[in-house]
């Protein structure tokens, strides 16, 4: 099969790969129909070394169920799927309190032996706990927003989730890429009726506004800050989703957050250390909050939204690649020019 | 009157100071009963420059109401009084939403020209919001567990509300200092079963047993780290209530604390930048949270248990010193020979 793999920063190439196969009991392959790439993606493209490449890309997709292991219930040949990008047994103490990432059988696509799904099919360990079956066929119209089931909706979900988020709350959201938009979207779905978008595209926020932002402010650093404490009669909101993962993003939370709120983070931190003492978050009583999305907990959730077309998250793809052009989407999203890339085998 | 002042480190007096006054129509004047010490008197006790001295020391303080302002309402001279160690006004929003130690009308006792409680009598700003009447005179029995109410009794309740303790929690305690103590009495308030106290003092854990820890870790560092994962199967607690404020106590905190745990910090942080990144909270879906205790937000709660005898906060105090040797009484709880330090003027 054709699959895509990261060389180095900035060297993203598609080639020959061996056939996923069912290694486990527990595995099935899959037949990728949809996949993209994602916001996380650009941190290696940025800071990939040639030591640690070629490193198989990808970890959202869904797609058809090719092979199962003998172990595994609940699915068939040829069910149409949708997977989290954290694989999980969906069975254990940590995944029934809703912790998949933190799943002690569980693991992320495109890493630790596992393929990655900007491929023409994958191997999917644990694999009844993991793929959860689509009630539509492979041709659907529906299929660029459930993608949206595998990271990006559910991880801006996520977000306003830890955060509280309710009718009660105002919010920022940081960042106008695929996960703070529908962070936006998962505030609005909360009853939040503020939602201040930090992004300075206008194309994105604009799609902000349609999925539920109430301000947008394009300033960054000190100068957002000061507007979005305009906004909040100089008290900033109590929650904050952060959907970028640089310090400066953090900074700007710091800054915006009201005393007593919450910061949400699910960008990806590119830093280990930040301020957390008395000038940033204790002296004002800030909780930090956040982390990768068990996504797999809110599939059941969000998913009746997206058939019934309720919401349409699938409107960050703005943009759609076959899986041999998937450098060229890649070069797409890390000059601004793609919002989100779709990637179709 | 006779107060006491800080010089800079280790260089603590009692000395003649200025009568307090009320200065704002919302003053009150309180003659002090009792006060002590607190560990995080301690952290200046260590760092404070001569520059910064003489500071006037001891935000704790139980009294009798001695002036009012035109515009105090609800006290009368004579009354008895707690005060919380950060002054509000009780009525603003953020006061309303339980986070009076954010208040733009409040402060802190003994900073910004209010006087401390190492003291014959304070200058109690917001007397209207920050006093709270207590229905015993000034010879009860209960002074020195209502004189916690003050402080370490609300801060480590604190500890324990905003990591969400309740009885489907495991909780680990680091500090064995009078908070520690006392969120060790919180959780188990809350109804959590699992309460391990992390302390190498004898006396100060069997004390923490008497509170309801159910278990002891003496070993520190990562010996201590691994001695509470032994005791929760390897995973660490759900909750986390630190209560020392050093970065190695941090560092204990996201060792011990189990994926999708809270880590609620009451000690006063002596670092500004800690890890928060994919390697420590991020990863594990951790949060962090808490702050300076709104501990006026909780006395009422926390009041009756203390009247009735049902809790004896109060057996912190395991010295007792006059005014005049409030010097001593630091030392003493720097040498750690005692836990904390009752001060009757």
């Amino acid at each position: 099969m054709r699959a895509t793999f990261m060389y180095k920063a900035g060297d993203v190439r598609v080639e020959h790969a061996p056939d996923p196969v069912v290694q486990q009991p527990t595995d099935a392959v899959v037949r990728i129909v949809r996949s993209c790439v994602c916001g996380s993606d650009l941190h290696p493209y940025h800071s990939l070394s040639e030591d640690d490449g070629p490193a198989p890309m990808g970890h959202e997709f869904l797609g058809v169920v090719e092979e199962l292991g003998s172990e595994v219930t609940g699915l068939k040949r040829g069910d149409v799927v949708v997977a989290p990008f954290a694989f999980a047994d969906n069975t254990c103490a940590l995944c029934r309190e809703g912790l998949h990432t933190s799943c002690p059988n569980g693991g992320f696509f495109a890493s630790g032996g596992v393929g990655g799904a900007q491929a023409e099919a994958v191997r999917v360990p644990q694999a009844s706990g993991t793929l959860v079956k689509l009630p539509v066929g492979e041709d659907s119209a529906l299929l660029p927003s459930l993608l949206t089931l595998a990271d990006v909706y559910g991880t801006g979900y996520h977000a306003a989730r830890q955060a509280r988020v309710d009718e009660r709350t105002t919010v920022t959201v940081i960042g106008d890429g695929a996960v703070g938009l529908l962070a936006v979207l998962s505030a609005k779905q909360l009853g939040a009726e503020q939602i201040i978008l930090m992004g300075r595209h206008k194309d994105r926020t604009d799609l902000g506004r349609y999925f539920g932002a109430s301000d947008i402010v394009a300033e960054r650093g000190e100068e957002g800050v000061e507007k979005v404490r305009q906004l909040t009669g100089g008290q900033g909101t109590h929650t904050v989703l952060e959907a970028v993962g640089h310090m400066p993003a953090y900074e700007t939370a710091v800054g915006v957050v009201r005393p007593g709120g919450v910061i949400s983070r699910v960008g990806v931190p590119q830093y280990e250390d930040a301020p957390v003492g008395f000038g940033s978050l204790f002296g004002p009583n800030i909780t930090l909050t956040g982390g990768p999305a068990p996504v797999r907990a809110y599939i059941d959730e969000l998913l009746p939204g997206v058939l019934s077309g309720a919401v349409e998250p699938g409107r960050v793809f703005d943009r759609s690649v076959t899986l041999d052009e998937t450098p060229e989407g890649y070069r797409a999203m890390d000059r601004r020019e793609a919002l989100k890339v779709l990637v179709t085998p």
